[in-house]
């Protein structure tokens, strides 16, 4: 019903949000402050920007039904043509622009981030699971900086992409830099080279391997590209920060110029029709996940299906060992007690609110009628990270049989384990190689709650 | 560029942002599960949906640039239309089918939440700011329970709105129960008899005011608004339960029903072309907040700018009271801790990954070289929560001197700000009718993690 329009189930959004609100947790470190845009704008906004005239095969066009599309630049919009966004750097230039006050030297960078949908109507042909779709998200940005600022930022940027592929233990990876095309390219020499200049030097100051792609820039500015090598040796394109030159000529963007700035004079070639105090900033745009899809795609394969505790739909399944309905209510306490629900239940009494910092674990529970055998099978298959077992045993001592399966982070997790039982893991603990441990529910969920904490 | 689309700044992205994760925080323990869907689907789903027929007017159509929308029904998507979507049911309903096995009545309720966008062509003369605009985002949810859950799904619902408004101390509010039309409608008389006597219990225990609107209902099912009267008196419709029969008819939808139902026997009208042994859900549409859009500006003029601490974007302003480079660095220093940001600085080493349960407080800082008098006249104006103040003496004795203004819950928060400090908040911390006490930053940074913990 929607080519290449991914749908995903409470499971792919959990992960989803999750990669989402880690990029969000760090976005204040970094200076980046988030924006909501719209999905669709005018034709005359794509014709600005040159996606109409350069994207055009790409881009889905929008308009109220029944409409012709003719009514150019109407005030009313009920007749007019849009363009589904296939890309948000547009509408932040509208919001650098709009925000107000003139901007001046001092207030740059302006970093403004953004996890829109975006639409790119590829032809089907190409289209290829979550890698390869219509509809993505990207955990995109553009910063608006002083071409003098451009070191600075490439640096942090690389450092960010560092950051956020350490965390999911991703690598190694390679860095591209793609430099001015011979012929066609907007700009002066000078700047390009000031601008390759600074590129070079952020690379060879990131410790990374990287090699140069020359005159594989696109006309509008060089780039840097990161090419991740995955499990079995494959390469992807996944962040890409890209300098350009273009965008803020198109849109008029300015600031006004620093004391050092007006010091080393004449204004370059695209800055000719402003006032000689001010100067344009130089856009970048950077994504780290890349599309949020895709990278969801690579961690999959990079997981092998079994995510880690923090970022896993499937962090704990409760089994219980029969149907005996003492059983299954002390279950299902169990499983609110490991989830970090609230006391209160929405079905019986006046519920209270979660807190927004609470840690909420999605515990699963199966209290079918099916052999302990079955079941394990089951969780196996569906790559739990825990099972908790909830036998006659457990609910007269008041504990949960907790069982930490095969998984990638199984070291430090069994040093957090003991940590919380306030005892070394030992051989003892082990069966059939899984760690086994009986504890408290509420020791249970401390563990949970420390796996989140120390382990992001 | 694009009308009726709000373009969110910082500040009101940092609302939105944190409307969402509150409803988010609560969707466990009222058993919802997110799903992310597309943005455009064919026509053809429209036209099942009833859409393309009933609501015509008030959709965007979509299409490749250069296509002409005349392969109906074709594998190659490049040449179709599409809706871009004003509702997520018939997503929500292509995923209750499409999620895998058959569902059993056991496997009900079975709740979609969903926070897309939304489009609704409406006319350009009747946009108006935030509360009538074409693109905005429901906290939308689809319930989709036997008949004979309609008691409990509504009376939970009820008990979430109520909580949630509450919260955010919005009131009070009556409950508004639009019944069958006497004419137009699906379904039998008894089925709807059923339904309304359900929605009448569940009002009934609701312990609030309501109302009916008889035969106001839409042809589809019964439904019941919630009507919140404003500062000023006014009304305003906001969270909406509404049963629907008919989407499950168009959509196929069935569970296999449990023996309590084989043996009341008879198939209803609208289950006629089913499997006897089959029954088919009612579908609950369901938004608290309605559209967030609108939700803020009801916010926006319910709190008169100042938002509680946990929801606003300008808790605390920093001013220095000169520009002594010492001074600076230190509200520097004092800023982040504040803010709680990592120790490391992205600018200079290897940066560290925030938590995502750390919780980030969006501090800013005026170290402008204007007066004092400006700087809180500008602070008055903004709305800030907090002023905090550094001069010489604070960074001397490592303190910062902190001003709690003008706001709502202020009671609370100087019990709050007592606690921090282990003393009672006295006349003596007042001036000028503000509280105003000096402090250590880290214990300023304790006090504004016990307002989000204990306030939200």
């Amino acid at each position: 019903m929607s080519p290449g329009s991914p749908l995903l189930l409470p499971n792919g959004a959990h992960i989803f949000n999750k990669l989402q609100n880690f990029l969000r947790a760090q976005y204040p470190q970094f200076g980046y402050k988030e924006v909501i845009t719209p999905n669709i704008y005018k034709k005359s906004l794509w014709e600005k920007s040159g996606h109409w005239e350069n994207y055009a095969e790409d881009m889905f066009s929008v308009q109220g039904r029944g409409a012709t599309g003719q009514t150019e630049n109407a005030q009313v919009g009920e007749d007019e043509e849009f363009g589904l966004k296939p890309m948000n750097c547009p509408g932040h230039c509208l919001l650098f622009r709009g925000e107000g006050d003139i901007k001046s030297y001092r207030d740059l960078p302006v970093r403004f981030a953004d996890f829109s949908s975006l639409h790119r109507n590829e032809v089907s042909g190409s289209l290829t699971g979550l890698t390869r779709v219509r509809r993505f998200h990207q955990d995109d940005a553009h910063i608006f900086c002083r071409p003098d600022q451009i070191l600075s930022e490439i640096e942090q940027t690389l450092r960010f992409v560092g950051m956020v592929y350490d965390t999911f233990k991703l690598g190694p990876y390679k860095l591209l830099l793609s430099t001015r095309p011979e012929d066609h390219f907007i700009g002066t020499e000078e700047e390009w080279s000031r601008a390759e200049e600074q590129l070079t030097t952020a690379l060879n100051n990131s410790g990374r391997e990287w090699a140069i792609n020359k005159g594989d820039g696109a006309f509008y500015g060089p780039k840097i590209d990161i090419i991740l090598k995955d499990a079995m040796g494959k390469e992807h394109q996944t962040a890409t920060i890209q300098l350009d030159f273009q965008l803020p000529q198109r849109f008029d963007l300015q600031y006004q110029a620093s004391p050092q700035e007006l010091e080393a004079g004449p204004i370059s070639a695209g800055d000719k029709n402003i006032d000689p105090s001010m100067r344009r900033p130089v856009i970048i745009h950077r994504a780290i996940y890349g599309s949020l899809e895709r990278f969801m795609a690579l961690l999959l394969e990079h997981y092998a299906g079994v995510f880690p505790f923090w970022l896993s739909p499937r962090p704990a399944l409760i089994m219980t060992l029969n149907d005996d309905p003492e059983l299954l209510a002390y279950a299902a306490r169990v499983k609110d007690t490991l989830a970090g629900l609230p006391k209160t239940s929405p079905g019986q009494e006046k519920p209270t609110p979660q807190k927004l910092h609470d840690t909420h674990i999605p515990v699963d529970i199966d209290s079918s009628a099916r052999t302990l055998g079955r079941k394990f099978h089951d969780a196996r298959q569906k790559k739990y990270n825990h099972v908790v077992i909830i036998g006659p045993e457990e609910v007269v001592s008041k504990t949960v049989r907790l069982q930490v399966t095969k998984q990638p982070n199984e070291p430090a997790m069994q040093k957090i384990l003991g940590g919380v039982l306030e005892r070394e893991i030992t051989d003892g603990d082990r069966m059939k190689g899984s760690i086994n441990v009986t504890m408290s529910k509420e020791d249970a969920r401390k563990y949970f709650v420390s796996l989140v904490e120390e382990l992001v």
